[in-house]
């Protein structure tokens, strides 16, 4: 998250749009009939529509389009697992507590608190010293505004050097470990804003959620946090599924947790939260695309680590095809899924000139990634990351193989035989086991596993010395051996290879689909230019949680039967349709409140409809209406939902329908 | 689980079918490169398309056809709200350990365990008894078989009275609590079969996970061990979105968690599962449900407490509407839930014939259950309970609010007032406050919510003795108080009620998505009549994970073009298609392999495609092969797949390929 102070925010009423997501049931804190837990939430049904959407396309974009091999797999992982993958020592996030009133806060974001509020402080205060300048009076009105805040502290302006210098803090503070904020905090006296004591050093707290397997106690385990484990697990067995051929990916998509330390931004930071990821295994040598064409002429605003690294926070445009080849971004298996990513984002409705793709610095990167870019999404909390790219090279599959002594890697059928030269150490079993007894095997493999250099200089020794000395260390029979010429041979031979053996890089798009749902929400959301009581969330209908409403005019019994045929018609051809026949709610308010759960179209039941069996449409965003028979109406909102037709051409075949009076009926 | 020993077993070979599940990535062992832990699982790309497509025909058949409100709620759950909903006192299951191995078992499996085994014992020597009468050779071959089975010890007859008292044990095995099994236990000398120690007493072993939410350590969590209480803790803003009209059915489908003591069988007893749970509000007074009739003349085989407390185990066979009618099945709502499981399971693929309801006995329900009906499925493990349909009466929204001192209830506003009689007591404020200062409050509340008879006494010792004595326990006040009759007015009111205010009752359908599917891959899978070596799953399409493979006949260049023409065709009239191409497998092999993977169609690309563009399609079940054009068969699959032709009618209307040699060709 880098804050860019200087650009416009966001035009939403947080506020107002909080309170429509609980009134339509979007989300709302976890067990809020207790006390609650921070950072857990629960998706109501419009929320929980909304989700179901945007996996289904995303479903549909990834892993269908490219045949991705989607597991299922155990929340619940034991620790060696996570040992192995880095988790248990390296996923942690530094934490201080306040002196006196013990509480916990994370350490880089009190930091980025503390320095924002400093710059914001400043930036009024300039503001009123330039108000100040251009007449009395103005000054005197800005004084009394900072007053009626409650008493908040008046207004301080900082040196020029030093709120530069928090900017270009601010710019790269994910590149701060823990000393590196502890510096911090003590340089620039950073105390808890809430209390305003001083706070401990940083300290790290590890992020996962603990637990313990079956009845013995003994078996840790913790809730994973994140879905990639699970697939590395299962990698020989996909590869074998997809018949030994290479590239190929395989998806999940399902819960994972981190334990925030003090969860905060709503569904932004929370500690339970469903993720989509993809890991993509590719040749090292050959991280091109198949499809990477397609994608070239995408424009992309990146942010490479260099420009953060100056202090900058201005995205570069520029295609994919050059950034790859630029040596930006580094390699085309990595750029053909940035572009991925963005047309997925803004296919459901994410404003394209709200997404950036900013690159990892190196202290943030995660501890099993060589290279990081994420897409970051702007809203109200600031830029936000919802997808990451990471290059997790053959980490997690080389730890795992060592491990557990098994094979995770790749055996190719080459076309031509590799042949090399190479340097090899043969026993001569008469005497080398004999004089060696238990220490044979490990001797002989310690000797065929040293780098060829080494191995020169002990056939050297050999030769030279008629003797050479072996160390072995961690094993059963550590110690010296010597070696002697009549119990190896050392000699360079012609290797013929037919087979390549490798462990694959994986390239990994990873969604986090409650931030990416939370931020398509704010695009979405605007009020009526007529009147800001009345919001709308602007969903298309492919992402719209309910697709048309069917719903009377009033609550004239006559009206009961049209009702029911025409939601039962829109069923049947795969419109899941709402009726909403409360009565007791103006046709205006219903309307109203269909725009706040973002449905696209309403077809409304009216006196005509008995008359003459026609029923009106109206759509959300125009407020337009028009009139045709059900059968008509039915089948033009199918072609409208399933994006063979437009509203802007169906309104240049219809007659508007005045709609003055039932828009204003609220 | 009622083992059932006299029925016939599942024409099932478990071990080759685990193979074939292992090899085509249904699921596997979670962690398997590690050592991996009992009792979880991982679902490969077979399996996910599996468990998907099942998820996906419950939503339609229940949440989209009945209108469900679904929620996705947290998964970690704050210790409080389980403590108020029991599962921290009751949700155990008993354990016992072996008192020298020091193993854990699950005491009434062991118990099933060991009496299934004498019995089996019992059945063998009575038919090698029955056998020996009939002539000493065969009496012979008899113990040589005996013998061969790696030195089992000799079958042992058993009294007939003990045999039948074995039985009755095991038609009722879920009825025991702890103490019970001890008795068991001790009474037949059980011990662990597989070292032959004895086992202590059985204990309590609650089976939530348990961690700790958040840095401090001090807030403990569980993994929640149902969907159900997410659910309950919404129910108020769920009435509220559904317009406070009842009744009314939340839905959330979702991972839950149960620390089992010694997980077995696969995916029938796991550590961690999806759920898909309906939480259905109903009126106390009145359990009718709207659409009954629908379901009333469906036929369901039941078995109910009485019939199992005598000791057996066959099923009635009776119309919901009779069965509803004759008390059998408390009410309406419960019965119509029963006819759409009943509905949902066949449409599936489980067969009608390998499914009962059985209704659970008193001391195996659930600690919030008033009533509760398995379905169960036959499997080669035996009757498994794969969907529950419990009544949960009104018990947890109470002890909710009781424990949060929210309302959750319903307000319904009476189409006539409710006028009736009743005893108030009202204080006389002049007096009743400065006389008992702090205790005023709770000694009013005493008071007035003193039972009618009670207070009656009260009034009636005012008016004799001129005083009554109030007794307050539990509160920050507690002590006698004496009450005059210038103190209070108790008298008899007419009062007028235009709202009722009633908390619902739960009636929870509750599938485990796991056992559904590995029931229904048992009842899809057969071997071919001629010849054993190949299995065939015989998914309908709509459950299939795979719709329909294309493939070329063999490695020939010419064949690319047509097959991936085919590939794309099918996907844009939304059949997902998959392309075999391992050309070094022959055509009879990629048909055997896709048989395994249960995927119905096939289109096979041949030499005639090149001279007249026509394709052959092959059905799984059948093997037989029709030929037509491409765009004439890619309309038929869609066809097949959506469920609008059969392949019985298909096959009216072709002439047959001959496929006798790709059959074979494997």
């Amino acid at each position: 998250l880098v804050p860019l102070m200087s650009e416009s925010k966001l035009n939403v009423d947080r506020a107002a749009l909080e309170q429509l997501l609980q009134k339509r049931f979007f989300f709302t804190p976890s067990f809020g009939i207790y006390e609650g837990v921070k950072g857990l939430y629960d998706y109501g049904p419009t929320g929980t529509a909304l989700q179901q959407n945007l996996i289904n396309l995303w479903r549909q974009h990834f892993v269908i389009e490219e045949d991705m091999l989607e597991v299922d797999c155990a929340i619940i992982t034991p620790s060696k697992v996570l040992e192995t993958s880095g988790h248990v020592a390296k996923f942690a996030d530094w934490m201080c507590r306040d002196t006196v009133s013990h509480d916990f806060r994370r350490a880089d974001h009190l930091v980025e608190e503390v320095l924002e509020a400093r710059l914001e402080s400043d930036a009024l205060a300039r503001k009123m010293a330039d108000v100040s300048l251009a007449g009395g009076a103005a000054a005197d009105a800005g004084g009394k505004k900072g007053k009626k805040k409650g008493g908040a502290p008046a207004p301080t302006k900082l040196d020029d050097a030093v709120a530069e210098e928090y900017r270009n803090i601010l710019a790269q503070i994910d590149n701060f470990d823990g000393d590196g904020l502890g510096e911090l905090i003590t340089k620039y006296d950073i105390r808890n804003p809430e209390t305003g004591n001083a706070v401990t050093p940083p300290a790290a707290f590890n992020l996962m959620f603990e637990s313990s397997i079956g009845p013995t106690g003994t078996l840790k385990g913790f809730l994973r946090p994140e879905t990639a484990q699970g697939q590395f697990m299962n990698f020989s067995r996909l590869l074998e599924f997809n018949n030994q051929k290479m590239p190929f990916a395989s998806a999940m998509v399902g819960r994972s947790f981190r334990n925030e330390i003090s969860p905060r931004s709503g569904l932004l930071r929370v500690r339970e939260f469903t993720m989509a990821e993809i890991e993509h295994y590719v040749d090292p040598l050959n991280k091109d695309h198949q499809r990477f064409e397609e994608v070239a002429g995408i424009k992309l605003p990146l942010l490479p680590g260099t420009v953060q690294l100056e202090g900058k926070t201005t995205p570069i445009q520029m295609t994919i095809g050059d950034a790859v080849e630029k040596g930006v971004v580094d390699n085309k298996t990595l750029g053909y899924f940035l572009g991925r990513i963005y047309l997925y984002l803004t296919a459901i409705g994410i404003k394209s000139e709200m997404l950036r793709f900013r690159q990892h610095l190196n202290n943030e990167m995660a501890h099993y990634a060589c290279d990081c870019w994420d897409a970051e999404i702007k809203t109200t909390y600031g830029w936000i990351e919802c997808v990451g790219c990471a290059d997790r090279s053959a980490y997690d599959l080389r730890v795992h193989a060592a491990a557990t002594k098994k094979k995770l890697c790749v055996r190719e059928n080459l076309s031509e035989p590799r042949v090399f030269e190479k340097l090899e150490c043969e026993p001569n079993s008469k005497v080398f086991g004999p004089r060696l007894k238990r220490a044979a095997k490990p001797v002989l493999e310690h000797l065929q596993t040293l780098p060829e250099e080494t191995l020169e200089a002990v056939s050297a020794a050999l030769a030279k010395d008629g003797k050479a000395t072996v160390t072995l260390s961690g094993t059963a029979v550590d110690g010296d051996y010597e070696i002697t010429p009549d119990m190896v041979t050392i000699e360079r031979r012609t290797i013929t290879e037919h087979v390549r053996e490798y462990t694959p890089n994986v390239i990994e798009p990873s969604f986090g689909i409650g931030r990416i749902l939370y931020a398509l929400i704010e695009h979405s959301y605007s009020v009526r230019a007529d009147d800001e009581q009345r919001a709308v969330l602007s969903f298309n209908a492919a992402v719209a949680p309910f697709k048309c409403l069917v719903l009377p005019l009033s609550g004239h019994a006559s009206f009961e039967k049209p009702l029911r045929d025409a939601a039962r018609r829109l069923r049947a051809v795969g419109v899941p349709a709402r009726v909403d026949d409360a009565a007791s709610a103006s046709i205006g308010r219903r309307y109203a409140r269909n725009d706040e759960l973002g449905t696209p179209f309403a077809i409304t039941v009216d006196f005509q409809t008995a008359q003459d069996g026609t029923v009106t449409l109206r759509e959300r965003d125009t407020t337009k209406q028009i009139r045709g028979t059900l059968d008509e109406i039915v089948q033009l909102v199918k072609n409208l939902v399933n994006g063979e037709i437009t509203w802007e051409v169906v309104l240049t075949k219809y007659e508007l329908v005045n709609t003055a009076a039932s828009e204003n009926d609220a």
